[in-house]
């Protein structure tokens, strides 16, 4: 029985008897598996948590894993994402298990119980928050878990990685105003979401200590997708007073105001600057190349899975990390033309 | 030791006779470690596959895996295929382990521990070859395999998923000569690609078949990339007689010709019509989007899990499953401008 190696800690027989019941059933518990009652598995895993069982790694035989779980994996931020799990698991010799569960907000339930079978070295979790009875599951288990948030909505109880949103909106509409432009729209993200506020305000911000006026017309909520840009984009192009710039919010909603653009007969970047929010690789791809704000997504999940690692090592960490945006100027922005 | 319960068939212990070693020896074999002496190894794995021997599957305990394979995450192909492996294995009650490894050949000599160790209930290979010894090291420990190959380039001797290459490059040059196109560029993929050639014998035999000539300066091979498809494009249309339309072999060389386009001038599809290949997602969110062949990537790897689920369980199954391909039209296609 690897589980209860001396650490001077707690052991499971001892957990055993504190919780009233035989050392095979606190040995399931800790394996995930399905035959405990859930009263049962729920007091020794509060017992496991308040006495901070650690818990060996799996048998030298076996290969490290690291998890990583999406809500989404149609994202075109998932590649990017899981290209950073896999360079820091390569280069500590563990291998990427990938699953898809849940909503934007929290995984689902069905993911935890696999987790807790395999023991990996860590979790990845690519959602705002976490649901505390998870939070209790991996902890019982000594599990480490971060969160990389490209949303910018961090559970302040569970250890983050994000960027800084309000520094790439301000950083996008100042590349605008000076260009020359006056008269900026802005089509954010879901309302719902503190990264699509922070980018707007990040470009309010700009438009202020510019002297601008920000006209509510020109502001927009998005949906980070290409549509939704299409739609935004359109009906801000056909005012009667149109904004020569808009800043996107996403490098997808940027497609679709470039879309919007060319069914109007407006040529990027000589009639119209566009900015996207990103730098996915489609930003580079599309026609023109964009210029767009680069959020650091691949560096983004190689440093959560850095913070695993030092937390598995018990190692004290901060727990929330904000990687730096900066703007990538392409061939999507110039100044506007001549009135 | 549930690795010889009753199949009919050898037992550990029989293998370790005819081999000469302990049965520990051969149950560290099985389980992928690294202290047997290579000859050892090599010899007890001919046994464990000249006598077909049945390994259990993992105990219940454990979550099942399933593994997938890539040469380059970064492709584009990438995450569509993870879509349909991870699909089957949610369905299954897996989970996807996912690994980059070697050349667009084959994978590299690293990973095949890691997967011995783990003991999936499969492997899925997004590649056109597996070298000789990790075929037997596969088979040794019954772990079946399946090929994605979108390159077309199957190995007979391993079960392989593919699509219609040929039926492809057929349906998109139909397309534009029905549009009344006359002088059609082809840019294919790579010449050393299988995918290629036959995605280059459909466009010569459809402008055979309407009697067209294939002139030799409108026939390049490509690299798949935007960069590739920008250069070749730039020089087809800065012919004395350029085309009216290129088949470009993939969406992203057909963004690259998108922006050749606009670089010279010439509006899509008004000026110049352009075909694409693959139907990613980001043919649809091109501006204009992009008419494209749809190479059903999620389905392929789809069907490669289900195959390797039914060699599993010891049904026999076709060893090369070639998926339709079928032509997608939207906005980057139209009939020629008038001459």
């Amino acid at each position: 029985m690897p589980d209860d190696e001396g650490t001077g800690r707690i052991t499971l027989a001892e957990v055993a008897r504190q919780a009233g019941v035989s050392i095979s059933t606190v040995s399931k518990v800790l394996n995930g598996r399905q035959d405990v009652a859930p009263p049962t598995r729920i007091k020794v895993e509060r017992l496991l948590e308040t006495h901070a069982y650690r818990r060996t790694t799996r048998s030298s035989n076996e290969a490290p894993l690291i998890e990583i779980v999406f809500h989404e994996l149609d994202s075109v931020w998932a590649l990017e994402l899981i290209r950073g799990v896999e360079n820091v698991a390569k280069a500590n010799h563990a291998s990427v298990v990938l699953t898809e569960s849940g909503t934007r907000h929290s995984p689902g339930p069905d993911w935890i119980d696999g987790v807790l079978q395999r023991r990996p070295l860590g979790v990845v979790l690519v959602f705002s928050a976490l649901p505390q009875q998870v939070k209790h599951q991996l902890r019982a288990r000594s599990i480490p878990f971060v969160i990389v948030d490209p949303a910018g909505d961090p559970d302040p109880d569970v250890p983050s990685v994000g960027s800084a949103n309000w520094s790439g909106g301000l950083a996008a509409t100042r590349h605008l105003i000076d260009l020359g432009h006056r008269r900026i729209g802005i089509i954010s993200g879901p309302g719902d979401m503190l990264c699509s506020l922070a980018r707007l305000d990040g470009y309010r911000s700009a438009m202020g200590m510019a002297g601008l006026p920000a006209d509510p017309g020109l502001v927009q909520f998005g949906d980070f997708h290409v549509e939704g840009g299409y739609e935004r984009g359109t009906a801000m192009l056909t005012m009667p007073d149109r904004p020569t710039a808009i800043f996107a919010g996403s490098d997808l909603q940027a497609l679709g105001v470039l879309e919007a653009a060319r069914v109007l007969g407006l040529r990027v970047p000589h009639d119209l600057s566009v900015v996207g929010y990103d730098d996915v690789q489609l930003a580079r791809w599309s026609s023109p190349a964009l210029t767009t704000v680069h959020q650091p997504l691949r560096q983004m999940a190689e440093e959560a899975v850095q913070l695993l690692l030092r937390l598995r090592a018990g190692r004290p960490s901060a727990t929330r990390l904000e990687l730096a945006t900066s703007l990538v100027v392409r061939n999507s922005t110039a100044p506007p033309p001549a009135a």
